[in-house]
């Protein structure tokens, strides 16, 4: 059997009731993050400028744009919120692909849940065996296909889509052959895109993309028979190494999803050890930013490289600052996005204990360590050596933190009591009769 | 200068009054054979079951699906038409990179002028510059690009469709740079897809997401400054040889569009030139069925490889035989889709006269030549060589060529007097006030 007829059996298949309830539960706080990550955004000058381009040729109100009181079609809906979900680069990415695999996979089907009836059961399958295409089609090619400049938001997420939607549609098995042939066949998103808004376009028409194959290959419209693995098909054209039996082997027995990691940080990566190691510091000594004299952070070069900005001057500087991440962290207590506005870059107590901070990079630190000590004014010094920081697969966060995390992107853009009956929806996500109900919670009230 | 940039300046200055007059009067040949073949095609299996799938999501409906009576909104419109101008196989080629390159320009523009009034002159100017753009983005990464397995008319065709979309919105520089970058991230379609339906998607994604990136553009949604050469761009990632200066050399000096030719038969390029011949013979001496005792054709070997079927039972196979090719051919005087039916390749006269035609290759024949004699039961032989059948472009087919090969496909569709206004309107395109008169008026009655 060819890989993609193999893959195509496994999601036409596989029944809600052969998740293992772990994986049950990591699908609901995925979904959860996700629609956290995409009120966060909605508002975005990126989502305000696809949704101005575009409205006037969108259909009927169909589907929630998540965090707006605007309803828009089915499928205009998911390329927004796929475009929402990715825009504050806070969304969720797997631990060995790198794919950023929520997005495109939820985005698609919550909106198709709003348009015909899925239960949550139906729902979060769909969502884990759309994850496990994407993750799986991905590890297949990387890292050679990311090399040569590809994005696999895009080129793998289409994949994602088209499986999650096929699967909700009840796409026999020679539709789902075609859904992701068509998808294979719509697979795009060059990585010099980043650093401009087609970055989370990418995540959006994937979602649009690979909702609107499983519609048409539902319909017979017919694809390739073998879109992955043929000899002019995704794999061969778009990689020049492969590893095709990542995607069939195990199949059922493992699971893509539980390799997914959360940000608990609003900046890179690479800077959250620090940020963890403070936090933890700040929590166990009760400290106050007048109480401190100088802080020390040792740190693989890479950060240094990445995040050095010594003075940084405005909020998406501040980002890139190990020393204002510090900082802000140890006097706020977080890190997100309120934490990295010019106002609070510029801030004197924050701007004063920035420059108070040194780093030294350090070749044995690891890459996801670091060691941060506080030397206080009364002369004593507090120490903490983080070895995978918070949101690492090792040291993942825990529903509170999703929760809070979510809460902090979305009680200012819907309120307070909408987010704890969204957030309450999604974590009994399992048991709802009807999807749909999430993705309209996810609004403003009225 | 940079080539997106540099590609970009040249499509925001030009004008219509510097189009020569030979570009100007093929603009309107290209465009009115374009609306041509999607008219004959619109009522593909194809097209109803994209229709199906995507219509309860679609828009207002603010554009002609070309040949049919529903109209849709202005971006499903383009994805429809151009799926439909291309599902026949039917459509133009450039006859130097094998674009097909009408369709994803001219259903992208035929589309937006409907919704925004575009003046004749103007629209074919961009059509024009569209066709430009698409041509030589695809050239500077041919063969290799297509080597590896892309189908052009999908990835250089959203180029072509967002240049001349963003030449009919106005767009400046800047926003034409990131209409094409937003293009160069959409850029897909692979030839593993070759012989389902989604090789014809590819002309109506182009020409849809090439239209999208347009009007995303025009709200300054923001894409990759180099989207073409960049280290990350479309040439380096999408092909693995390049010669950029292609892109740029001679803008506004030379016009792919001359370098544009015609199918006059609905069947493959390689039996072109027998058809052709016995064409000739047929017009030159009166020749009828019963007169002709053996007919003895001479092939470049490519030719018999490829349409070697000796007794074909469908139409299907008669386009892969170039014996019912040429029976069919001296008998009924065409070689049009009504010379493939299954009816016509199983009558009886035509069945006969196929097994009395002798196909021999020979490796003097040149790919594009054939040599035909026809065997009177009078004893005596009739001869003709064709060097380049008609169509090539070297032998162009003539105005009325095209007219005639546009009635046969539109008259059973949207009826006789339709089809003459249509082509009238498409002849005098350029002092046309109003471009979407044309789309309208490319449909059925009522």
């Amino acid at each position: 059997m060819s890989v993609t007829s193999e893959l195509a059996r496994y999601v036409v298949e596989a029944r809600p009731a052969e998740l293992p309830e772990a994986v049950r539960r990591e699908g609901m706080r995925a979904v959860l993050h996700l629609i956290g990550c995409a009120i966060g955004g909605c508002r975005h000058d990126t989502v305000e400028a696809a949704l101005a381009a575009l409205r006037e040729f969108a259909g009927a109100p169909q589907a929630s744009l998540l965090g707006r009181s605007e309803q828009i079609d089915v499928l205009n809906a998911a390329l927004l919120n796929g475009i929402a979900s990715h825009v504050l680069d806070f969304d969720d990415t797997h631990a060995t692909c790198f794919v950023h695999p929520s997005g495109p996979v939820a985005c698609a089907i919550l909106s198709l849940a709003q348009h015909r009836k899925v239960s949550g059961a139906d729902f979060v399958n769909a969502f884990v065996l759309g994850v496990e295409v994407e993750c799986r089609i991905a590890r297949a090619v990387i890292p050679a296909h990311y090399e040569i400049g590809w994005h696999l938001t895009g080129t793998a997420g289409v994949f994602g889509a088209a499986a999650a939607a096929g699967k909700l549609l009840g796409l026999d098995h020679r539709q789902m052959v075609w859904a992701l042939g068509i998808a294979a066949t719509q697979s795009a998103g060059l990585r010099e895109s980043f650093g401009s808004m087609c970055k989370s376009l990418h995540s959006g028409r994937s979602a649009q993309n690979g909702l609107s194959a499983a519609l048409l290959a539902a319909r017979n419209f017919t694809a390739a028979e073998q879109g992955i693995e043929g000899k002019r098909g995704f794999a061969n054209v778009m990689s020049t190494t492969r590893d095709l039996s990542v995607i069939t082997d195990g199949l059922g027995a493992t699971f893509e999803l539980m390799s997914n990691t959360y940000k608990p940080f609003a900046c890179g990566l690479v800077v959250h050890p620090v940020i963890d190691a403070c936090l933890r510091l700040r929590a166990a000594h009760g400290l106050t930013e007048t109480a401190i004299e100088r802080v020390d952070v040792q740190i693989h070069p890479l950060v240094l490289e990445l995040t050095g900005k010594r003075t940084p001057r405005t909020g998406l500087e501040g980002k890139f600052s190990v020393y204002h991440s510090a900082a802000v962290a140890l006097i706020d207590g977080e890190a997100l996005e309120a934490q990295y506005t010019d106002i609070r870059v510029n801030d004197p107590a924050v701007a004063g204990l920035t420059a108070r901070v040194h780093a030294t990079a350090s070749p044995e630190i690891g890459r996801e360590a670091a060691k941060v000590a506080v030397r206080l004014r009364d002369g004593s010094t507090l120490d903490c050596h983080v070895e995978h920081a918070v949101g690492s697969l090792e040291h993942p966060m825990t529903d509170a933190q999703i929760d809070a995390k979510v809460r902090a992107l979305s009680v200012d853009v819907i309120g307070g009591a909408r987010t704890e009956a969204m957030i309450a929806l999604c974590r009994a996500l399992w048991d709802q009769p009807d999807t749909g109900a999430v993705a309209r919670a996810a609004t403003p009230a009225g």
